[in-house]
């Protein structure tokens, strides 16, 4: 369950990573807008893997195949259908672990859940399905900017282990000048690679930057623009911790210093600092949109661990085959901006229905 | 809109901060199930204004009257509305701020969204509402034990502003050993009575354990339970953080060090260590759940700040009335359980409609 | 499960036959409305008991409060929950039979769902939860106006037994003249009154006509609008048939004889006949709606039957107490028009969220 | 909006009539099922075109390729994406009528609505998409199996155009019997025929009867089983009419010949009659449910009509081109059940979630 996502823009995403296919069906798209599918393929290339020594060496050309709803590339308001097929799947290279729960996967999880499991990899929870949701997104950010020309979402790395600084952006945007501490790439890069060279793996932290959202996005309660975001980034494998405006850094400061104060600049209101990151109240109040999404280090490590099978036998574990990446984060960038532009285009369709004009 | 929460058990809340009443439905609560009416208001009373001199002054019995959905209670299965009265409203109080925008609170994005809004005080965005929540989830804490007796859950302060420590938990359980640092409790009130004498407030944060989960909650994609709690905390008012696990700091960690391997402990399969926060893939694994939550400091202070009112005049701005918390934390607690406490029954219903047994 | 109705103007009903209170909470109302409470009474007031002899004396004033969502009488955007007290309930009148299956009642189907069952009467099943849903559209009605205010909802009881008529509508609108039949209502009050006295209960039907519906309501899979229709109306207590346009009769038709063909009058498109009931394809053209819902009689009449207790013993059943209606009609006609109302104000928002303007 | 159908069984479909491909999403089936994909495969075979003179000509061979959700035959609990590629289609066929409105199709609702429509055929709104619905139920109907084994659903045609009978049922099940009045298969062909010859169209009705249905589907408001079928039936392309047990029968009956009494049989509890069509309260009672659809002959005929063009002048319109069915009833027979098969299976995984045990 809960493989659909939006309230009015809804994607429905389907898919295990050694199957035949994964996609998403999109539900709820307003009709009459042009989308460039080379746009979408853009979008869902900068998240293919094998792309660089950073990320798995895992051939896939994730070519984006729309089966519905366009028609001359216009929107029908029909359900957009689009798929993206498998090529280089290898079940058989998880053939000698399908006994063994590797540690801080969600093999015993699964298993314990359904009562069966995937014998390949990570089936539904594999970082793969995670291409449906780009390829989706790459539609709600055209028609994003077809309600809302310049609204821009950008992410960027703004740490790796312990090293802080702006990297693997989309590049030359004003988003990466909001990054914390200096910016350090070499480094950032020296330290995925000497971890994978030790068959290790390191987590890092994304900060994301959405410029020119309009006011009024979130709805007060449940719907609160930063919780669904949460909820959002939350889903993406890996994510730990999610922060809004300053984080847990809030949480260190007096009222006096965090509030925002509102100042008038050539008759629009506007707040003088932006600790609220751009909500108030759980709505979008105009200002830069800052987030943050800490990820884990990849549960795949090529050393010995300790584990056991089914029976609960102890084992010790070390994969000898699966392509996998020593660090997300330089995949997780373009899937943190879907997440985010996803939420902002069901939202922005939620509020066309909350007034009467 | 999204003022529906949950899945299977679903809860809708109503009400604003000073009208005449709050209150919330529950649909989908299974029938059969024995519910104590004193234990839900005892529950409601655990976050009750008035009760020190770290909250607000606002006199409210909070008195939780049940309108249907109990007969002899026992539930009937038919949706069980609770109600709560305002008594202390006092609607006259914010005359004089009606014109201006408070900062960092919702008054200007409420007021650019649905082109009105509540004359008297934080209407549907103030805390005030979430004594609904906590009044569901004391029906929903109730159906948790009659399907999971075991399971525990308790939420503490972890700090309050720059004081680490374990402060106003329920008192003498277990779990607040599981504190980062050192226990304060004495410091971290003298903090919040510090900045109130000043009419300042101070954030901080609030951990949440549960202890006794079932393996299997949490669905893979969009709703792993993780994603599920991160959205139902960062709905509480002030929240500005979360994490699982070891959170943030989990991205500074090695793969090799993060990962907790499976152990085999009296025929049944544990982790040796817990750094993923008893969630795996989404999905919990039966070890103990660590969440934290990170809240700002309450906008409201007695401090002039400089502000602009409808037409985009400067003014300055100085509340003289209005009764407000110095800190959100105290009251906090018992909200973070009950949203903590919505999303497990629910995903445990969830979970009773995904195998065929 | 499944008390809330609607996708974006959603309501969520709560209350039992017998208990203290019914009521309902509207999630998603556009703000800035206004709203009339007198209006949401005189609609109430339309379906309540005890004013003619065809109907029960069950005695209720059905006053409608309102709790929530309004300020000075205009919507805020947030919950509306409206509550009607319940003051002639006689739980006690029910005690012989709580142990005794009434025939075509849900007494064996709701104990064997949920393994209990309201003691009083038929708890949620009770049309008595109906002034719920009336009450809810009673705002609905006025949101609906606020965006078409040339948009009219009427219904009139078309038959009752075997007699075609019209009867009960709203009263002199031109609806009524499309009544299939003559207009014979002396002969159908006294159907019902002839067998009120034999304690035995009639049907009927129920037409009903939506005139200045605008073009593009409905969707075109599952949430066509005479399938949203359907469900709305099939959901009343003792409905048993459906029919949108010409209903059963166009399946006995030629295709040349049922299309409607299309003609231009001063520069708009209409149809020249109106045989699919104003909806083609699931989507409103612009014509006027038809539908017709049947009744069946009401279960509870003053006879002895057969039935059986919970222990599978037969027993001779005849009711001694309790207060019902000999025919639903004349109580469904605000009931007919108030989903009908539900429907049409919930596909109104969608369709606002699928057009990029 | 709405593509998605069920709430824990949830089936979203995509695909146009003339486009690349058609297909389905489940979301929310239980892990653990054994499904043969040749039965999805004979399922949707029952309802292919150009199997007979009675139906369409287009020629499909409607080959369902599974992507997701099984591995070795066996569910995993992930979403099922099922896809049919279009052989067959000829857009250009249509591009003499894009133009113009074409009587009692949606042309006209469509654009209206979205501004747009598919240039080709019905797009959306054409029967075709229901391939997708007949194998998802193909997935559906094994599930249920899994739980309910002796639960079987039969359609038939009971009436084409004036005749009614028994006509074009699953052969030779017991089902067929019920059918009303006598059995004139040949009289139901022959009548198809000749308005076919005539190039006109003929609509009829279909019953549908559920045997061995546990009881307890359904939920006492909103979600009463036939209510929730009627939605599912009405959504069939042409359906008009929709009748549970006697339907508009029991309008024109006494409570006292209606009602069903209760008999005790071998210790189980039964009704002496079946009026209620196994349905009570909208919860299903154990009894047969039967159902009744009516549909409207279909639109596309081939005879000159009137119509109007986009701009509103006048046209005479006879299509040329384009492949059609006389009488959508043969090929109904097997999408009423699927969408039956849906609603049940929908129904049983919430029943699960609704008691304590």
């Amino acid at each position: 369950m809960l493989n659909t996502f939006g309230h009015l823009f809804r994607i429905t995403t389907f898919g295990e990573s050694h199957g035949p296919a994964l996609g998403a069906v999109i539900d709820g798209c307003p009709a009459g807008v042009k989308i460039s599918l080379e746009r979408i393929q853009e979008f869902v290339d900068r998240r293919r893997p094998g792309q660089s020594p950073l990320t798995t060496q895992r051939k896939e050309n994730d070519q984006v195949e729309c089966l519905s709803g366009l028609e001359d590339g216009v929107t029908l308001g029909s359900p957009i259908a689009l798929l993206i097929r498998n090529h280089d799947a290898r079940p058989k290279d998880y053939d000698s672990f399908s006994r063994v729960y590797r540690p801080s996967h969600a093999d015993f999880t699964v298993e314990k859940k359904f009562g069966i499991r995937s014998q390949s990899g990570g089936g539904r929870l594999s970082a793969r399905e995670t291409v449906a949701r780009v390829a989706a997104a790459g539609v709600a950010q055209q028609v994003l900017e077809a309600f809302v020309p310049d609204l821009k979402v950008s992410a960027f790395i703004s740490s790796v282990h312990q090293e802080m600084g702006v990297f693997g952006g989309g590049g030359g945007n004003a988003c990466t000048e909001g990054g914390q501490g200096g910016t350090h790439p070499q480094k950032m890069e020296t330290c995925i690679l000497d971890a994978k060279e030790r068959g290790d793996t390191v987590g890092g932290t994304i900060t994301c930057k959405v410029v020119g959202c309009p006011v009024g996005l979130g709805e007060p309660l449940f719907g609160k623009l930063h919780a669904e975001l949460a909820r959002a980034l939350m889903s993406i494998p890996a994510a730990r911790g999610f922060e809004i405006g300053l984080g847990f850094a809030a949480s260190k400061m007096f009222g006096s210093e965090h509030n925002d104060p509102f100042v008038s600049e050539g008759g629009k209101i506007r707040t003088k600092t932006n600790h609220s990151g751009g909500i108030q109240g759980g709505i979008s109040n105009g200002e830069d949109i800052h987030l943050c999404v800490a990820f884990k280090p990849p549960s795949t490590i090529f050393q010995e661990q300790a584990s056991v099978d089914r029976e609960g036998n102890s084992v010790a574990f070390k994969p000898h085959a699966g392509r996998h990446d020593p660090c997300v984060l330089p995949r997780a960038v373009p899937i943190v901006e879907a997440m985010v532009i996803l939420v902002l285009v069901d939202h922005l369709l939620m509020m066309k229905s909350r007034r009467i004009e």
